[in-house]
């Protein structure tokens, strides 16, 4: 940021569990200001008032939308109602930053992407495990090769607590999976199945195992619940080379590469293959102390003000939601599994 | 055993990696004897030969079946001669043991039954982890209603090597995982669906990924793989009043219990129900220091000599072959979840 | 606190690495306001003011002393500071927390001890361990004999970096460990000997590894270093009955409760003893989970509020400092073992 | 060894806890047969005839003196009986293989190097971790240079069990400890001080913690004991430049290796010196996969065969004893340090 450039004004919008992350980050990023914390629940109000005194609380959202030294909204509301405060920010000339998931609905989501496209404005969502230095770090092994030919990917997002009633645990925790995966392999899916149980409330799956499909014979699986008795947050990517295992709750060692494989010891014609196992060393990488949250209300400030698209853009929102969308199709129909083009054809 | 008894003598068949494990529990354990080891690789059988100088080493497994002072036969063979070796055995009025999976389809798997049956000889399949102390502590805990209601089981199944070239992961390894499941459960599941991928040998999957559907609308996932960077033996049971880990690799406490649950706050009629995290004590239970496989050994030698039927007897087998049958055809089916009926009944 | 009651006013003095902590909960604590903060650091007074607007911030610790309005100070500067800074705010009335160690002689932590009983103030040291629920819940578990006789004590406390260059890893770590083992054996050593070596700034010993002898044959041993690849916070307790295992920077289980023992097998007399081990469950408790510098602190308000002696009060800090003074002379020969008596009769 | 030489035929004397594997390897090792076993329990006897016929049983050693056909003799008695047998062995002219400690004193010890000498044949002690790959691979790290500066080791030892009744901790166990660290280092210590404390025995210590001054201010500390709740087996190398946990009972990653140190921040001159912490990459090396006892084995026959001295020969076996015996003064000593070369004097 120049010295002559004036902050940008940011209001939260969302003071619950998440929130209160962004205000911290907005508040410290040079080149941001935290001018405004909007909530319907006043101690949560209060609290926000009292750690950013040079922030305007409020319960009317429409008088954030109306406030017109605001530049740029920061949404970390309940899922549902994503869509609406979005939509409202953006036509009132707003940047938005929406959690993860953008909306509820490819249709709601495509239209978001259009409002921000027609206005000009910046729309990002909170894929974060896309500014973790442990996903940039496997992104940049797998692009170099050094994992060869990537076989497949499992992923495990599970722990006890934060039981939603209104989104089921795809919608809530899988939309993390699903932006890691894509992000990796720079690819969509080309098909997706899910199943999965009820406990907790009626309709609101707790516990969803998808499967998905990447181009190449690439296979996909993600576990996500929120009944589980330890927190598990790890992503292991088996390639023809080598392997990574990533662990977001490892004290030493989030991100292992490992130097092991299986290679065929001849020839086919005379009889059965046989396989040799390589095993060799384990690498542990240094990884750059940093903050995700920081790193990406950096880069939606950033993208303001250089008029840039966010690496988590809406249309990467779009992606994740409308393969959520296909997911929880398949998870109705008892888990058959459902090709992304058919349901792409049908909602557009 | 009475001591005018005289020992039940073993032949072994099959002298690779699983085999002289059973070779020798079958030497040491009172009141069996082994007395014969076969198999067609001459430096298996002058392996065995030096270290039983008592027992007979064959390649020629007809003579097995000839010897009338044999009384039974352990086979620990590739699965795809399991069903000829263990039938011909049968039909020589032998008692047989066989390594999981009892066959490869269901039509054979019945057939061995019905032969047991007819020839009045005791058919036993080695589900071993039926045997283990850890299991069989996790089965008093459902039984006691220790657990609560059972909400959902997962499993991850997984290594690198042992890699197959004639049946795939889910042959070769998930049928531990589905006779634990139904041992713990004590029925079988209604549904299954499976995805797998292939990666090394053509027709061969090395990953897949299973989902079972129990009575009550208890959930079962198992994940199971011979291309992994690490060796993972881990169950979870989630409970509604405490919920298990079984890791059968860990160094200390390969079973431990955990005092935790989510409890709604309270009754439905205003809003949303929220839900209260109960997070108490985990415990770590002392378990017998027995193996399992001497457990299996001295059961299958008691079957025979009291004429009782083993707890994985051929049925039990002709359960886990016939629920792998539908698994396999689900694999084959992109995923597509197959009811366990539809498949019983076109396949009797 | 009584609504009638107005809060203890309380002033900060020392505000980099630990400080802001204190801050932190003295602002939050019901009972208690944070009214002043005092460094010679600009930069941390700046950050301090504008975490707490209502605080006043200055460099000049005698206005804190002068002001009439200040109840209490806390203090957590530089060791070597700690003397000065307390018994000049104990000679202005205040009442006083100080970090650990209390002071760096016998001496100085006498005549604070003094001054505080002259004063009628409250002096307390940071002993923070103390207030842990980990280390409340073992010190239950010995004083009901759960644990049987105990045995020997042993820690090791370690990691790499916050390198002192004015005290030793004695004199900055062990503090830690000692407290936690007078409270613990509710007894103080006879004997100590500590031996160390120093590898970064002269005369300042990197690692030191203590041992102290408590009554009825109690060994305890304490290893401290900032020279570690690893953040290591550990005691074993070992008793007759039952073992106990603290981890501090344990995820899951920071207390394990092992019930394992050795016995002897059968009476003296006839040839050698022959011991039975006995390896019963592990458990792991679920402990308060409460910040112990929040019940630090609140321990502190309730103490000036009602005119009570602290659980670590300047008594208990100038036991932990006399023990390090011995162990430092230890430490200078070479690790001579030094009785407490000797060395306490030649200080008063 | 060529085609035309003869084997090396050993006896095993001593068949309780470790003897066995002693057989094991003689018997499976190329160009060295297992001729006879000896042991005063006869149960112990009938087990080594049943495992290998073709070795001769019996309860007189003298039998085994007077053998003429034998070569070679492993020692794995208790530690009180190694210098009787020793002797009597080598009187023979046999080469002779002891299990550590060599003996119990510097006098005995020094009469069986003089003595092997004399007869020209090989005398081995069983320091096994010098043949352990993660030993040799810490070695070549610290001889190239590759860990900087050693600054100071520590080793942990301890389990719940294998409780001696004639030899303490420090004789039974603490022998490991000081042959890899004189080993790592190649050097001998300049000093020794230890502490310890008995509780089941009289007169036998069942935990001791030792202290070693190695030249060039390289300070090493080892803790010793058969009462813990965990069996630990890690030694820490800490250096100036890389740091080495070497944990022998870790599943993945034996040998870790951190890129890891502290540095000057500045010159000296103004001020206090600052420091700063570097932490980089961890790397997990893969070690070889053999039997550190079958390699120990091949040594000692290919040393008998070809007429060299072993690396851990008798006077490696010595420089343990005496640095044990002079740790066993310190102990009974209160834990007073003691210096190596005084008592070397007195004992030559």
């Amino acid at each position: 940021m120049r010295d002559t450039e004036r902050s940008i004004r940011v209001a939260l919008v969302g003071c619950g569990y998440w929130g209160p992350n962004l205000a911290r980050n907005f508040h410290q990023i040079p080149g941001s200001d935290l001018v405004a914390c909007c909530d319907l629940n006043q101690q949560a109000l209060e609290k926000m008032g009292r750690l950013y005194p040079s922030a305007r609380v409020t319960d009317d959202f429409a008088s954030i939308c109306e406030d017109e030294t605001i530049d740029a909204v920061a949404i970390a509301t309940p899922a549902r109602t994503h869509y609406v405060l979005a939509k409202a920010a953006l036509q009132s000339g707003k940047h938005v930053l929406v959690e993860k998931p953008l909306a509820l609905s490819t249709r709601e989501a495509s239209e978001l992407v259009t409002l921000a496209e027609e206005h000009s404005r910046v729309l990002m969502v909170g894929h974060i495990f896309q500014y973790n230095p442990a996903v940039r770090y496997i992104k940049q092994l797998i692009d170099q090769g050094a994992l060869g030919q990537i076989y497949y990917l499992y992923s495990t997002r599970v722990n006890l607590g934060r039981v939603q009633s209104d989104i089921n645990a795809l919608w809530s925790i899988a939309p993390h999976d699903i932006s890691i995966l894509i992000y990796l392999l720079g690819a969509e899916p080309e098909w997706v199945s899910a199943r999965g149980a009820t406990y907790l409330t009626d309709g609101i799956e707790d516990v969803v195992f998808i499967d998905l499909g990447f181009p190449g014979g690439i296979l996909a699986h993600v576990h996500v619940s929120w009944l589980d008795p330890s927190k598990v947050r790890r992503m292991t990517i088996v390639g023809s080379k080598q392997m990574v295992v990533y662990d977001d709750v490892a004290d030493e060692g989030k991100v292992k590469l490992y130097e092991k494989g299986v290679y065929r010891k001849g020839e086919p014609g005379f009889g059965e293959f046989q396989y040799r196992v390589h095993s060799g060393a384990i690498m542990i990488p240094k990884l750059d102390l940093v903050e995700p949250l920081r790193v990406e209300c950096e880069h939606f400030i950033a993208c303001i003000r250089e008029g840039r698209r966010p690496e988590t853009d809406g249309v990467n929102g779009l992606q994740v939601v409308r393969i959520l969308e296909i997911a929880q199709a398949s998870l109705k129909a008892g888990g058959e599994p459902k090709r992304i083009q058919e349901v792409e054809a049908s909602c557009l």
